[in-house]
């Protein structure tokens, strides 16, 4: 592509970074932010930098939270001794969206993934055995996509807790496997919830 | 949506202004981000806030431009009798991706679409009809889209041009009926340009 402008040509640049986001797309959205007043794209970069700038984790689940503790962990009626094992934000808003479950959470940031370089050390795991070891926790439930990279994590977490008193359990599989959590729907994802399984059984494929 | 912070669902809601940009994709662009480091949200937003206030539009053609003059505009080998008018800078950036046409532009800034309030004056064709009356340019070729809005503004120039000394031309049609310009093939859009018929012409389908 042969800009008029670098000012143009920066902007497409910067916005086709963002995955999914082709270079002809990033025009079209850029062209977009032209037409519309000036106040439009000042708001865009200032939530932007808002939260980037702004961005805060909850010191006892990791989730992203605009205070110290998040709702969930500041919520003396939920059950602090449960704790539902996720891969991010989206899936914490995925099966608070069920209101099938009044556990804690913790926020892991990913998943185990050796070929996009994600090893244990850049998740939250040690966070999390250390809450089991200090024996706050009664439950784990692994709630991680099915995948290989969350089959993996799963068991590379289990193992961690191994000689340690807590129970372990996985989410109930109502979901394709395969499929990203976030796409389930409500029902089906607040089913497997409740029907969370030992994960030892989900081992005996 | 239920969001954990308001700086989170914010970035969300102002990335999903974008067309196109649902809020389950603008989440997990925001998130992307988050996990980049800093320096590339900053750059997005330099580079969004540096077009959107920096912007200039080329005095001669409307073309977007850094300088007053588009290089094309600037370019003394190219033909400034014979102007390509043209919805938007993707359409220039097409026609010149076919290295097909020597000529000038003139860049509308939009179709005329009474269903979205988009009226003769909110466009630049006032500029065009006094740059023909100056007697400076011999031939308008229209290369608007083959759609019902961009028929009706060919047509409204047309009308305008009458009377005034000037050859008018619509590049030829190789490309499908209501396709956009900038999604066709260069080769098709090279032809097409080579080959205009007089406006005229064009009516009598
Ligand atoms: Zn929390
Ligand atoms: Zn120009």
């Amino acid at each position: 592509m042969e800009f008029s402008s670098k000012l143009l040509e920066q902007a497409v640049y910067e916005m086709s970074q963002l995955p999914g986001i082709g270079k002809r797309t990033a025009l079209r959205l850029v062209l977009h932010l032209l037409q519309q007043p000036e106040a439009q794209t000042e708001q865009l970069t200032e939530a932007l930098t808002g939260l980037r700038t702004g961005i805060k984790f909850c010191k006892n689940c990791h989730n992203i939270s605009d205070t110290e503790l998040c709702e969930i962990c500041a919520n003396p009626n939920r059950e602090s001794a449960i704790v539902c094992v996720v891969e991010d934000v989206r899936d914490v808003m995925a099966i608070e969206n069920t209101s099938q479950y009044r556990g804690h959470y913790h926020v892991l940031g990913g998943k185990i993934s050796p070929l996009d370089g994600i090893g244990p050390q850049d998740l939250t795991i040690y966070s999390l055995i250390e809450k089991v070891k200090s024996g706050a926790i009664e439950e784990i439930i692994f709630a991680l996509s099915s995948t290989m990279e969350g089959d993996t994590t799963n068991f590379y977490i289990y193992r961690q807790l191994e000689g340690l008193n807590v129970k372990t359990s996985t989410i109930a599989r109502g979901i394709a496997v395969g499929d990203e959590l976030e796409f389930a729907d409500e029902v089906t994802l607040g089913r497997s919830i409740l029907n969370r399984i030992p994960f030892e059984n989900s081992l005996k494929h």
